[in-house]
């Protein structure tokens, strides 16, 4: 990495003033829902999401492509033609691989050449659970960011992250730990669904500076108003709020792509709504 | 899947049984450790591994691929046709892809395809954090097991796992529901590091039927004799102790495999010395 390369977390900022936008666009590929036209053409993930990508790349914050769709479906190959095009006609939106890795040092070492120098994202998620050593390997790239797992959207989310352990919860000791002792790099941010929106303004309380990457509204049900209000920081900014269904397929036909951009546009704009500060665009 | 799968414990254990040996051999091909010989072959990785395996499968109960290295490396063409060469050449061995997947249960289908569908591995190592509807949909592959992550090897897994949460640990936690409650389809086991013998033994004593995956002996300085007397079951067996590098890199010229296979019948000696129970062999 260049000495000089510019932080992730203040081109995640930088994006969510200039484009007015806290919406992160999540690319689920699931081809069984593509449009039929699509269907039986050898790159149908990449042009299905290279479509998404270009519609609605004017609302988004960030791209977020979950990399167990491109890997059930053999299709890493689109996954990097994918980031690339992404990176040359969207560089302002930054890109989240969506990866929850988690592993001892030395595999960490390879899965984050495989997130950063393979397929060039700007971030990746990870699961905390193997400790800070696990993490540490991510921060040694020099202007990437990762999101560590706090609070996920779904039910089982319960099962261990819930857990008081010494007073705090579980969820409480990774956002502390993250908003202080583990952020080494300044590019560490956290992973806090939308279904549960007390825990988002917990988690916004031990961790006030650090970015948000918000799963869970649309097809998962969260609530867009109440995410916003507990999530947001002292800027009305500071989260990245994930559509991945309600945006991929808001369509079957032709026009999919040019009804994904009206979508991304209507989540942008009531999430703006919410926002606390007046925005600058 | 047809109805009649055998099970994958079921294989598991009579492999321990029929080969006498505890032994996993772990395939992280790291290709700046190979052989001079074989650097600059476009299929360096699969021929590198499958001598390894051709070398090793007498001494082995199972074969532990390591993704990330596969991924680092954009070879996972080369990991299908490995672990396609392990099942026909050594279908009494099983396979353990070792992924550390963790993700909501839309994202879960998706890896869980990837891991038995696409690599057709036997069992899969998954991560526990975001709870049981994450680790569901891979018990849905009838004969196909999973190994949670519960005390991992490295240092970090001080930072989560032993924290106490109502009396008892994390790590007593998933031990415990993945020994009762959470074991829906009787194939999960536990993945318990070799370098924590106390906590071994505490997860043998909290699931006294489940398999468990052991890495840490060799490079990560675990200790064999102590972990055999912590994790082995009533029947001198429940164990898969993993070596990777010890075993992978224990020569670097053209007799590599054969000194790998040197390496693991040792390694399966030393680690068969420690059992309990009169083996059958």
């Amino acid at each position: 990495m260049a000495p000089s390369s510019p932080s992730f977390v203040a081109r995640l900022q930088g994006r969510w003033r200039s484009g007015d936008t806290l919406l992160c666009v999540g690319l689920d590929p699931d081809t069984t829902r593509f449009p039929a036209h699509l269907r039986d053409r050898d790159d149908a993930i990449y042009a299905f999401c290279r479509a998404i990508v270009d519609a609605t790349a004017e609302y988004a914050c960030a791209f977020k492509p979950q990399i167990a769709y491109f890997a059930a479906a053999r299709a890493e190959d689109q996954l990097e033609s994918l980031i690339a095009h992404c990176r040359q006609h969207h560089p302002q939106v930054p890109v989240i691989l969506d990866a929850k890795r988690g592993d001892i040092g030395s595999t960490a070492e390879q899965y984050a050449r495989e997130a950063f120098e393979r397929y060039g994202a700007d971030a990746v998620t990870l699961s905390p659970f193997m400790g800070f050593d696990s993490i540490e390997p991510y921060l040694a790239y020099e202007g990437r960011g990762a999101f560590l797992l706090c609070r996920t959207s779904n039910a089982g989310g319960n099962d261990l992250q819930m857990l008081d352990a010494g007073g705090e919860k579980i969820y409480e000791r990774i956002a502390r730990l993250a908003g202080s002792t583990w952020n080494r790099s300044g590019e560490l941010g956290l992973v806090v669904g939308a279904t549960y929106p007390a825990e988002l303004a917990r988690v916004r309380e031990l961790a006030p500076a650090l970015p948000l990457l918000v799963p869970g509204i649309g097809a998962q049900g969260g609530d867009v108003q109440a995410s916003v209000q507990a999530g947001q920081d002292t800027a009305g900014g500071g989260m990245a709020i994930n559509s991945s269904r309600a945006i991929l397929y808001a369509d079957s036909s032709e026009a999919f792509a040019q009804r994904a951009g009206e979508v991304a546009r209507r989540t942008r704009d009531e999430i703006n709504r919410y926002r606390a500060r007046p925005r600058t665009a």
